[in-house]
């Protein structure tokens, strides 16, 4: 009893907030609804942190890197070792993540999820490596269920340290040749859609290619039958986006406002919300990846992106891209006058608003 | 002869820096083609000015403000009043297009082109008044071919004067309460559209309301018959709207990137062109607005909006927002890295890419 008393008041609580938040939208100076998205936004920020003032701080893109054992049976046409080289790329500042974060004033941090490589020492790569890649799933599961949860552990502990740094807001993006074959596996199991649906080009895979591609997933896929979301995880996923399923439930926890890059991000979103389903509240889509399966995850958790630039790059490139825009939302909700503020005439249809 | 010689020297270079900046984009560390539209924009960014590495350069963004004797039909649910008061407001930082360009670092000049009202001397309002309004359509032409040539005359010199300050980049904004109305016309004049087509509830006008509106553009359209650009724009346009067309034209000549905002700034835009074709070439269109008739506008235009956000706010807001998405294809061109530089592998099938 007590529990479903406080979730009442906490019910209440969240309508009324959501009803300010709405009501201050309303009264900015601009036609009701002029701002389309914008205005939906500073609606989830404001509810994200229970404020109708939200503020994103300290913003922070994490990258995991990690590789494949499915790459042994030719699922990329980029060799795995561009996983470490393009890992060492976003330090140095040469990749597109790097000169977006670097643009938008957005720290980034690059993790060693499970490279198959050794980093030099003194290498800016944030060492948190639980295997050296995933495994073959053609041969045995891509986790071991310990190397899972490891990955999911580290994942949150990397979120915590940000929060506690006073970030309140955080992206995720990955590196890992051959990650687009474990997101389509997940988002198959997850959407129970046909592997065809699930699988695109990835960094490049066309024609025969892709054909082949998808041969390969549907063997895997035929092979395992895991049950609970941790076992699918597991046998389909990767050391990368296990730490980013680990990662974005420790930011729904933290009550951050989470940016979900594309293709790969958003795969371990629908993962994550496999564990808790409230993660969805926290997060923003940040874009639409033109490869192919991304729009049906996006319409499955109700997500209209912000950007529609056909992207696909990963790394979350996207995200970084689209900080400045949600930004924006923030910013018309805090600095923005209302037509009283501003001394501006409303419409007469509207006077009743501006005095509820 | 020799303007046919030059002329195809002139082409041969564009041909050529076309085929260096695709080059250079292709040969970035990321897919082919990874960064789906800012590649494009990358492109479009270098052909504009004339480089390898374009840069964007102390931003502006004009907003051009007037009234319009059309408002007396009826056919906006704000008051007239409405376009001072929020010149008023874009000044003291409260408007949309206030906060968005301080957010963007983006130097705004808000400009009287022909409000019916006598801003307080002090205000950081710059007066161009050419009249206190446009006349009322539905009683005689917009403007006088003297007052239109004014206006663009006048819009023409405020770019020069951002241009001659550094600025390199350009958005024009606009207020003017009732302006999707003279819009809407020079719309259906230039695209020869059905009046109901190019009609949208603009500010907020549903309903019974939007019928009114577009019987009265039909009657007004019935009523004229315009033959050049220039007649067609003094007959249906607006203060704003002739000053936004002469500043477009002139950002062209000066090979300016030009930032274009939503319905209103496009169909100045669609006027422009119809003075001068290459304007197109200078031009970015910033989003897709929610108001009735712009998309037809973008597909005319072959124009690809950077921002799907839903809004229809004009004031360049869209553009506003937008700026550091466009900002984001300059960043990438100018500062990632090559396979090469990067010592990142290419795939196989781009070795000869990478040797070319």
């Amino acid at each position: 009893m007590t529990n479903d008393y406080s979730m009442t008041i906490n019910d209440n609580q969240m309508t009324s907030l959501r009803k300010q938040l709405q009501h201050k939208i309303d009264l900015k100076t601009k036609p009701l609804g002029a701002l389309g998205q914008l205005e939906k936004i500073a609606l989830q920020l404001g509810m994200i942190q229970n404020t109708l003032a939200p503020e994103l701080r300290k913003p922070a893109i994490l990258v995991f890197a990690a590789d494949h054992g499915l790459t042994d049976e030719g699922v990329s046409p980029y060799p795995k070792d561009v996983t470490w080289q393009m890992a060492m790329n976003f330090c140095t500042g040469g990749a597109a993540i790097s000169v977006f974060c670097k643009q938008n004033d957005i720290t980034l941090k690059v993790i060693d999820a499970g490279v198959d490589y050794d980093f030099p020492s003194g290498t800016p790569i944030i060492d948190a490596k639980v295997a050296r890649g995933s495994r073959n799933m053609m041969l045995e599961p891509a986790m071991t269920a310990e190397e899972c949860r490891q990955a999911m552990k580290q994942g949150a502990a990397f979120v915590r340290q940000e929060a506690l740094a006073g970030c309140n807001t955080i992206g995720f993006g990955e590196m890992g040749i051959g990650n687009t074959s474990p997101s389509s596996l997940l988002m198959h199991r997850f959407l129970n859609l046909p592997i065809e649906t699930c699988t695109g080009k990835g960094a490049g895979m066309e024609g025969e290619k892709l054909d082949h591609k998808t041969r390969v997933l549907k063997a895997v896929s035929k092979k395992y039958n895991p049950q609970t979301p941790e076992e699918t995880l597991a046998t389909f996923g990767g050391l990368e986006i296990a730490m980013m399923v680990g990662a974005i439930l420790e930011a729904k926890k933290l009550d951050m406002v989470i940016l979900i890059d594309g293709f790969i991000a958003t795969a371990a979103t629908l993962t994550a919300i496999q564990f808790e389903a409230s993660v969805r509240e926290n997060c923003l889509f940040c874009h639409a990846s033109e490869e192919q399966g991304h729009q049906l995850m996006l319409d499955y958790l109700g997500a209209k992106p912000v950007l529609n630039l056909g992207m696909r790059l990963g790394e979350g490139s996207g995200a970084a891209v689209a900080y400045p825009v949600i930004k924006a939302a923030a910013t018309f909700l805090n600095e923005m006058a209302s037509f009283d503020e501003a001394g501006v005439s409303n419409k007469e249809e509207n006077t009743e608003v501006q005095r509820s």
